[in-house]
């Protein structure tokens, strides 16, 4: 298992082409506004080292039982996909962001499940190749980006019908060798951070659309990929001189376009080729994975709700009873969350691939209260907050020497609490709810692993309605 | 373990002192009001043989090693304790109504762990005498009923200082053989269908109230115990001719007012005695259990949902977008429910007596969404069925010569359903949402286990807030 | 104006085919299921009498110039629509129930604009033989039904191309003297105590629909109406003895099937014949003003409002900071209510008929919270109320005199508050939140004067999303 | 009445203290953070020469019978506050931000009744040099800030009480020609865009703090002031090349801390001189006014909801009926919150001094909703929009002509919307929601015009419980 610093110098090898504000960055690991999502990676690499977090961040390789880092692990059992809640939880207070190593770890935990699948119905390889993928993922202990979202331009079309055939992207030619792909995959969660790319469809597919029905896996500097960095609220506080503005002082994220423009992909590292009757299969056992990684979710709230008790206790008002019930609300929101990615996992089975996978209906209902608790939770912390996180000056006024003095005088909390405190507790408030990090928190929550009809569009296929008519008719006396 | 025609006659041999209506009920069993209740009860006996049911049903008892009634169940594992929740879905959407019977298991759980901790300090045989009671429970396959609510009078007062000392049940009396008891134990879900009642203390107490501080077990028709039966929302629909306006033709529940008027209970009984240090203790084990237990309602809920999707086919609206919509918010929140009820089972632990318990954060979150989700399917509930679930004529009517003729042509729904069908499933969604079951799945899924501040409370006390607050404060670079 | 009494003489007169509990109800007025309801509506007759209320219960006739009630008045500005509203409120709070008259006063002024409009499209004379009605109604101070929901059997299918064509009423025969109709109006509130009945389509209508499109008013007790009294929750506590289990001593209401079996209908009594385009004109005007109406149940609230007060003073618990938060809470939702049902009268314009109408974006927008807020207000009135509003034995109970001390004893309050107000009070918010009022507070406030998708889709008609986005698109840069 | 033009001449000639990112501003007009808040002041004298505007955005001053600006005006009557009301949601969708003249109108009219109650109790001449003052206003047509909050330190105790006595701003030295003050103002709106600052004390007051219960206005470049302009989300947008990713192209707020350091204020400009009994009623009504004035956030959700549609169009997602019925929420929200405005000012009432005052319990009833609503209206156009969001790339990458191909190719939408305007409605959706505008949308929303508790408390005082509980025990035959 790597730890920070070999990441972090492994991530210096790469030759990325990586493009923000226009310009193409040099030195991408030491770049001001990337620097603090690679942090948050490294974190992940970081804390395997640590004993007290090995149970939760480290697992045994069912390839070669060796210790590896859990994110490059297959699961093995429901404890396994416990854990992986629990570690998701404890990274997301840990870092009060996107760590973005889930989405490479629930790609592959997919993939171990569809390849053995098709290939038990078509006779094919992928599984073994696969493996042999996965296998030097966990030697090497990789970072993979699991890529999706296709920009998808006219939702109301399918792939080949669209106006632009790479707006989904697509085999666009065939050697012997392996195949040449062209399209793009938008969003992006750590993409500059990764070793490795996972390609897979977006979307269930029908025969006309079989040359979209591909996955695979490429190095991240593969000729031909090009990155786009997208902006985030706020980002530019990261270049700004002083860092309270910024609010985390560590960690963020970053979501990338990334561009596949004519790139080959041998044939070691195809997992699906055609097969566009597994490319629903894959969409729903990585989409489920995924929905339960908004475990992490929940670890930002604990941040959020650290912060709004401290900002409490500075402003004087933490015994008021109404502060408190909003505290317990607060609390009760984000366990709630917790329960759902608990349950979810509790619940898992075993796949025909020996992996285990998360309980898919429930996996479904804990990410569609992602996608509205922690608004609630962030509406409740700028009420708790006050007026001030809005109209705070920047932290250059306060050091400034003409008017500093004000802000020292003027924003001082309840005894003891000094001006520069209460300002950095409520800038981390803001970086959560309104900055780089309300980006991962709230829209994030919203649209990550599926946007919320998503899922409940999976609810109502699993919901079993037909069994609960039954219970009801028996009770009334209805006879079928 | 007895079937479901054995506990029936079990009954008919107690000789309850039960009022109703302001009459003694002479045959309780057969009372049409209280009948209802009886067969819920019966449910769980009956149930419990049926080998699809077996492994939720039954589990191997820790003294005797034999297959018992899970009611009557030490939990002896995390799995233990999420069958109990799964036990609890499957009964709810059975009956669709309190089957009674987890109030008694949970005050032995309880006990179970309490007396234990108890002897391990005092070195008193508390847990020894306990045990030696749940292996007549286990061998008869009993019903419990698990007393703790006392009237309580001013609110603002500790027991002993009630103008009237028996608004909290307490010791009037310290014989040689025993001890006489006085006071009441209020709201008691299916009192008088069980064989034996454990009466605990209601809050935590001080040394003052020592008197008030005990705990034991005595057989439900004890000379000096009266039962006083509470009134529901359409009770009285279950004594009219006919039957399709109760809702639910088969289950129901009940709750009584149970009166202590110096009732002797033997030493061998008594499971704590004035050890009031232990009162919060097991009010809190107690309510952890029970909260969990309303996992009931995640069965009801199933219920519901399912006469709400057949009354929307019946009134053709089943495939309008905004019904569709309403019913997977219906399952959303249900399952959300169900997360709860399974993550605190999963996430339980090992009591110093062996004895599982639930993760007591999680079991109050869970209890205090069920306060609110279930009104909120019920809404939804009364939304799909429409107006006409409350301006129903009766059955007298349907039944009419006279009149019948215009409700069968009137009430007609889409091709194929009768009025009698239509007016069947409107009846059930009106029972559960403002009739006899409504006091169950609403009032009772506020009050029961504890009132929503309750919950609050223990969210308050086992949230962790330093935690929550070091994770902020490191990332936000404040120094304490 | 008649004065209660003069009302209830004037009920007397009519011979009315009631039907109840499978049997004809021979004395309508004094039949006990009845009787409240009569004597809700009393109230809007003994009200118009008392000075404090002159300015909301009465009006000045637009025809004689004459004192009128309120009721039976056509709004001449926004001042009389506003007044409306707060009629509604006060006497919501003076009945806790339906007083069931609006519907009547809504039906007249929604006549009065469309008759005109039709007269100006067509040269009919509907709009004077509609003023020769009102005159008559005015000068009589009489009630009047208004009758639009029709039983629509298979929603999906329009009134004629019903399986059965009565499902719809319609015209059957034409005679020179008038029409005749057949059909079926149901959750008729308050027919039985109405003098006449106003017959409105119940939907917009193509051509192939004319035969119903009909409007027409007939007396209630015209040859070939059938009254069915449709069931309540907990109806038959107003037959037993006692009256505390009733919750509310004095006020009710009731909704009946109203069945027309070839019922004629004189040519000066109908307002609509096959002018199918302004069916659903009638519809919307009606549906508007009869949205503004649910002002009513801001009343109710305040009666549930100053239950649940009273309830937290007994318990002693009124002083608790969560319960003070959710009074405070109740207050603000219902205050929300009467907002909407201010701002809709208040924001009215003239037709040209001269009525003023309300405006019906708010007025959907009123009756859309109106389908949510009394729903949540319920809900923490049960949490305030304790568990024991559902556990309560029966008044005939607490008479008995074996076990009557037993409730005194145990069921008294904080100092000074005997069991039996406390058991009035628990059994008042029962009234209202699962009983009898139950239906009018909840589930008619969710689907009468329309459900709530009815709202929506008048809101999204309504809402002029072109003007909004050319705002958004003006701000941003975007030239169409 | 001056124009746009003359007004930002009139700002020319300031000589204000203004520092931004510890520098002191030149020029304030011409800054790039600045100018966006100065162009929606500009706007509230722009329309009001527009004829179609006339009405809302101009009155007939009670003074001198001129036309003047409304927001000069003292309300004269209902009709003037409910059109305060419409001038706000309109003002509020032209400009989708703060344009921060309320505060000033809202602090005259305040003081337009309290001064003339001060005298009718002490003699005193406050209400004369009141109007005197107005009558500048209004004959010169300017902006005037409010000026309430206090820094407040520790809000456990009353300003005397402080350990900093300037943590309220109060008199420190009493001249012959007028008072000398010291303090410090916080989130003061649009104060650099203000000709005046209109200064009242934060809270009630008692005798220990009489020199703290001052209230008076002075031109906004008197000797003593200085301004530090507050940092917003994403504020530094507005200083970069291009202007897609500003969001909103024209309009922006501002707020500033605003510090006293020994100001000198003439007796003709002091409108309370320690009449610490005042101080409440000033902070009351001035609160009552001020929460009305929130009716401009309706006129934003407008804008909001506009976009939202838009980027649903683009996104070829429209027709979806969840989108349909998202759409439908937010028009039910902020129409909701539309009621609440209109309902407050439509039953305003005439205070002694001649001034109209709205509906104090309606008005802090919309302002409650103002706290919640606009965050689930936010949080619905998050959803909508679609991770895009958050996840572009900046105008800089798109100009690029490296890439910018890229993102015109893969970020096209439906058929004819180019990736540009595709840019720009996300933009501006992200600007509301989490950028500049944000932090009046939403965090304003929360806590300006007094954070939710403020209003809480209000409700309850007015809620009259004891109105409320008569009503009730008449119902249920409660005798007191």
């Amino acid at each position: 298992m790597m730890n920070a610093k070999q990441y972090e110098e492994s991530l210096r090898k790469l030759d990325l082409q990586v493009y923000l504000f226009g310009r193409r960055i040099e030195n991408v690991v030491d770049d001001p506004i990337i620097r603090p999502s690679m942090n948050a990676v490294a974190a992940t690499y970081e804390l395997a080292h640590r004993p007290e977090y090995e149970d939760l961040m480290t697992a045994k390789s069912h390839l070669t039982g060796k210790k590896i880092n859990r994110f490059t692990h297959i699961h093995q059992n429901n404890d396994d996909l416990v854990k992986k809640s629990k570690m998701g939880r404890m990274l997301g207070g840990h870092t009060a962001c996107c760590f973005q190593r889930c989405v490479g770890m629930d790609a592959m935990n997919a993939l171990s499940i569809v390849t053995y699948d098709i290939d038990a119905k078509y006779g094919t390889k992928y599984n073994e190749r696969f493996l042999k993928f996965l296998a030097h993922v966990q030697e090497n202990d990789l970072t993979c980006d699991g890529a999706m979202t296709d920009p998808k331009g006219n939702r109301g079309l399918a792939p080949q019908q669209q106006s632009d055939p790479d707006l989904y992207l697509h085999v666009v030619e065939e050697r012997q060798e392996g195949i040449v792909v062209t399209g793009a995959k938008a969003h992006q969660t750590g993409a500059v951070n990764s070793h490795e790319i996972i390609v897979m469809p977006t979307i269930a597919m029908r025969e006309e659309d079989r040359d979209y029905a591909v996955s695979f896996a490429v190095p991240s500097d593969t000729q031909g990929i090009t990155y786009i960095i997208g902006r985030q609220s706020c980002d530019t506080r990261k270049i700004e001189q002083g860092s309270i503005d910024r609010g985390n002082q560590i960690f963020g994220g970053h979501e990338a376009l990334v561009i596949f423009d004519h790139v080959f992909v041998p044939w070691e590292r195809v997992f699906m080729y055609k097969e566009y009757d597994f490319a629903g299969a894959l969409v729903e056992k990585f989409a489920s994975y995924h929905r339960q990684s908004y475990a992490c979710k929940v670890g930002v709230g604990d941040v959020l709700i650290g912060a709004s008790q401290t900002i409490a206790e500075y402003n004087g008002a933490a015994k008021a009873s109404h502060v408190k019930d909003k505290i317990i609300e607060m609390n009760h929101l984000n366990e709630t969350l917790y329960c759902g990615c608990i349950a979810c996992a509790s619940e898992g089975h075993r796949e025909p691939s020996g992996t285990y996978c998360v309980n898919v209906l429930l996996a479904n209902v804990h990410k569609q209260n992602v996608t509205r608790f922690p608004y609630e939770i962030a509406r409740i912390a700028q009420d708790i907050a006050g007026g001030l996180m809005v109209t705070l000056p920047s932290e250059a006024d306060f050091r400034s020497p003409a008017i500093g003095k004000w802000m020292e005088k003027f924003y001082q909390g309840t005894e003891g609490v000094s001006a520069e405190d209460r300002m950095r507790i409520l800038r981390l408030i803001e970086n959560i709810t309104l900055g780089t990090a309300a980006v991962g928190y709230l829209t994030e929550s919203m649209h990550g692993a599926g946007s919320p009809q998503a899922q409940r569009i999976m609810i109502s296929r699993l919901a079993n309605l037909t069994e609960k008519q039954k219970k009801a008719k028996i009770l009334c006396g209805i006879k079928d």
